[in-house]
């Protein structure tokens, strides 16, 4: 059996943080009227370990992989449409494509384990760990080995980004049948009633949705004498491109890159990865609420307050990206406005 | 006695909706799975009248004007900080200078009615109404002459604007005293109960509060003989700011851009404009909900849903301006996204 490896991360020193609270309240704005904004300068300030925090070089990774669940009618989808959208990403079609573009992110794509085989010259990074995971309503998705390797693959690759010059990476994803996983792991790791975990993913109407509760509840009796540490979890019900992503944020939190969360599975993905580092969290900015049924009760269970709340429920990354122009504004204000002082401006607090 | 003006607006024609919503559902992903965003592109679409909608050239255009009613202690800053704030945006220290350059957005400074002289060659508009309002407290704000003129001046500015080549305009506004004008126009136009329009403004404290409700109150007693039509509320209790901005958006729709509606100041103009021609509603967007008491009620009265809600309370258009990148991602998807067809991935909706 396979053991966890050792991430070498530390929460951000804490030491900053009264000079930046002065610097953000000092501004020419009346005190906190900037709201979240000022909370992610803050946090940015802290990640970086600077008065004037910068974003380098963002960079967007989407691991796509199948799901054997999927055979059991959990998505609305066919499982082709994951290889077929893989596609779509590498010509720039997708929603996330577009959205990349506009906020100057960098992308890669990576085949965590697609279930068809992708020609060796296609951009694309090919790491499959198995044509799509095991059914795992009848077995575990993935051997403990597989998690094992899948986690080290994200981990390298953020690495890889950081190394290139990112300090802020956006994970996404792709696979059809992945809110189920993310539903499973949610439920297993953060004991959230399974029924608040789960969704109506790409569009189930009530029936499927119905079914894929039903479903999803066998998967959680087969497992009922089964512990519940994060190696098992991610064995017995994980996605490929989640354990890769949890990989993946644990790597970028080690370089001390700042971590853009998209959607649910992206956020089942971080709670995979705080069971492992929970120093994880405090790189994690989270970029939207998805309209997919358990994203809201998993990050009230963070404690976690979404940049967006616009009704999206695509994956891909999408939400992520989006909140970056947020993430800049952080950072602009803090670098850029003017003090009272500076500005000849009169101020009623804090003195 | 002065008559409004007549203002030429139509709702967009409809007859494109159909195909925009074909376009939008046959994008790939999953149906609706855009939220918010696919709404914004199909107004977008419906405004200009295209299938393939594009924002050209944003604009920002802050009205700056002092309230007589500040003199009665509604507000935590003192009134010379209009002004102030007024050189602020004029060196570009102010937080919607930076996010203006972020998002590239045309910035011009209008002094619709500061209580201070401006040096004749400063780079801001002249179009003082007035050194400030009046106190309503005791007599009108303004004559309905000064409404008339406002509005007027306000809609030549957003048409020139649309002749510099912008097809979005985002309003914002400085003037110290300014959400109590908000709180008084709401609640004499939209009948929203006095309390529910009344916050902290700046960030009165519970005392400050309390003292702002009474003074509020004290106002809306002495108008209990008057009628509500929106001339008379504008001239008793209107901000030169506030009447500038509701001339500026009943121009800006006139010409057929869109209006990107910033907090409860800007909502309130708004409101007001939408007592004089209601279509001015079909070309606005909300840019955020703001932490200021009055703007939740606000929005909810107008069915209003707004694109961010980080607890803002700043005004100067900065919420509206960090919700432009949402619009553009709008635009981005109708015009880029690959359809199923185009893209080869299996669809199951709708058909």
């Amino acid at each position: 059996m396979s053991a966890l490896t050792d991430y070498y991360l530390t929460a951000p020193n804490q030491a900053l943080k009264p000079a930046l609270q002065h610097k953000i309240d000092h501004k020419t704005k009346p005190l906190g009227a900037l709201g979240q904004l000022e909370e992610v300068a803050l946090r940015l300030g802290l990640i970086q370990q600077t008065l004037t925090p910068h974003l380098k070089r963002p960079a967007l990774v989407i691991f796509a992989a199948d799901h054997g669940l999927a055979a059991s009618g959990v998505s609305l989808y066919p499982p082709e449409v994951t290889a077929q959208m893989v596609y779509n990403f590498l010509n720039g079609g997708a929603a996330t494509n577009v959205f990349a573009r506009q906020l100057g992110f960098a992308l890669q794509v990576v085949d965590a384990g697609v279930n068809a085989d992708f020609p060796e010259d296609l951009p694309i990074r090919h790491c499959k760990l198995g044509y799509g995971t095991a059914n795992c309503l009848r077995q575990p998705a993935m051997t403990a080995e597989q998690v094992i390797s899948g986690l080290e693959t994200g981990r390298q690759i953020a690495h890889e980004e950081v190394a290139a010059g990112s300090n802020l990476l956006a994970f996404g994803e792709m696979g059809i049948g992945n809110t189920s996983a993310a539903a499973l792991i949610t439920h297993l790791l953060a004991d959230i009633p399974l029924a608040d975990c789960t969704g109506r993913g790409t569009g189930l109407d009530d029936a499927g949705l119905a079914h894929k509760q039903a479903i999803l509840q066998q998967v959680v009796d087969r497992l009922a004498d089964q512990p519940r540490d994060v190696l098992t979890v991610l064995s017995e019900v994980g996605g490929f491109e989640v354990v890769m992503m949890t990989g993946a944020m644990l790597g970028a939190a080690e370089k001390g890159a700042a971590i853009l969360v998209d959607g649910f599975i992206a956020t089942a993905a971080l709670l995979a990865a705080m069971k492992i580092a929970p120093e994880v969290r405090d790189y994690a900015f989270f970029g939207h609420c998805s309209q997919e049924g358990g994203h809201a009760h998993l990050l009230a269970h963070l404690q976690a307050r979404p940049l967006l709340q616009l009704e999206l429920r695509l994956g891909e990354g999408s939400g992520a990206v989006l909140a970056y122009s947020l993430l800049q504004a952080a950072c602009g204000f803090l670098n850029e406005m003017a003090s009272f002082e500076e500005a000849g401006v009169s101020n009623k607090e804090p003195g």
